[in-house]
């Protein structure tokens, strides 16, 4: 069923062209996103958040599962709260916005139903309906205590031996690695979407989660949420910028065989 | 210390001016961002693939110690084999190129080596080079079978009573979300690099990761390397995009509090 969808190419009436692109206003945006821990008081406008918050959703994702969640933190309360959570970091608290990005381990079920609705209505390539229906639960379905994960890979390991198969996603960890692999995918569109917008970003991993998730409370945090990122947002100051960006030799990170 | 460098900002006379650019440009690449399924049999120019490698690369990463590889398959006898690995589907078999890319979940302590020597023949800010030496092991170092790790959360648990701390990565399975984090990062700057420069990409997670490993070979594979993505590249073709792209309501993901 898997193997259907995924090696025959289903046949439909349905082409998107490809618009022509000045691949020079990308390169600048890659080029001037840099990590910035000291913003202005230039506040953000209403539609520069949401343009970047919809870029976010643009982001392609594991079987269109969209395993995230964008909290943009609004309320002053909260969002001393937030800045605290994350050590009282410059980036933070001389922030203009703050966005905490979550990655939603448990939520595939209900998108997955979404999908379905979505698909039925639509005129979709025959087999998908059956990949959500049939293929996904037996990708994404652990079991309780992992019964179903640590069957899978026994499974997994037997077939294995005869013919090419996925690995994985076969344990919670796994599952935690897919939900914030797709959640890092719309955070980097958001970042580079401030940056085109002409502003800028620092992305955070040194906070306290419980704390931010305290705040922003069991309902927003439902799905088995866990905390991606917090992105902070802002002009940069001239002093926003800590030094020209690192990098290594390229062949310490790039390969070619 | 790990404080003095995220809360103090430093004393520097350092300026990066941020360059005006056409926002329409990089909304027309979010947009245009499609996974293509099926390719044309255009190639992809040398200098493209090298754009995105790079562009690549520029990507934010945790402490900047860019726990990635970019493995781009040159060799017709690999690209066979990554094919198959792929489970032979479309958006691999018709691909003009192919690029795995690796999260490395232990290659942290040779880059960390690496930022101290560059950082100690530069003018880094006071602190940034104790990070280094002193809070990136602390951080990411989980001892053998994660005993530093276990303690690390015991630690975390009573000094986060009193104020706030960060609470992981405090194991295996936090590490590896942590390298494929920001590996995703980078994979994201490639697949809108391609974009703007007129090709399109498909990322793929279903594979065969054991089988790719061995065509990667272990010198490759080392660090704790794990396949976050494979990345199919080309020109797409009339029939490479399988209907419209499916969001669910804004509301579903996006909440401000």
């Amino acid at each position: 069923m898997k193997e259907d969808i995924l090696t025959k190419i289903p046949d439909m009436d349905y082409t998107e062209e490809a618009p022509v692109i000045d691949a020079n206003e990308f390169d600048k945006v890659i080029r001037s996103r840099r990590s910035v821990r000291v913003y202005t008081n230039d506040s953000v406008p209403q539609e520069v958040m949401e343009t970047a918050l919809e870029h976010a959703t643009l982001a392609p994702n594991s079987s269109n599962l969209q395993p995230w969640r964008f909290v943009w933190i609004k309320s002053e309360e909260a969002k001393k709260k937030v800045v605290e959570a994350c050590l009282n970091q410059a980036a933070a608290r001389t922030a203009s916005e703050l966005v905490v990005i979550l990655a939603r381990t448990k939520a595939w079920p209900s998108v997955k139903e979404k999908m379905i609705n979505v698909l039925t209505k639509s005129e979709a390539p025959r087999g998908a309906l059956s990949y959500y229906r049939k293929i996904v639960p037996l990708a994404y379905d652990q079991g309780f205590l992992n019964i179903k994960g640590f069957l899978k890979k026994i499974a997994i390991l037997f077939i294995g031996f005869k013919k090419p198969v996925p690995r994985g996603p076969a344990s919670y960890s796994d599952m935690r690695v897919w939900a914030h692999k797709s959640a890092a995918l719309a955070c980097e569109n958001m970042m580079l979407s401030f940056r085109a917008q002409g502003f800028d970003t620092c992305p955070m991993e040194g906070f306290d989660e419980k704390r931010i998730k305290a705040v922003l409370g069991s309902k927003i945090m439902e799905g088995g949420s866990e905390v991606c990122m917090v992105l902070s947002v802002g002009k940069r100051a001239d002093n926003g910028i800590y030094g020209p960006q690192i990098r290594m030799d390229k062949e310490d990170f790039i390969s070619i065989i």
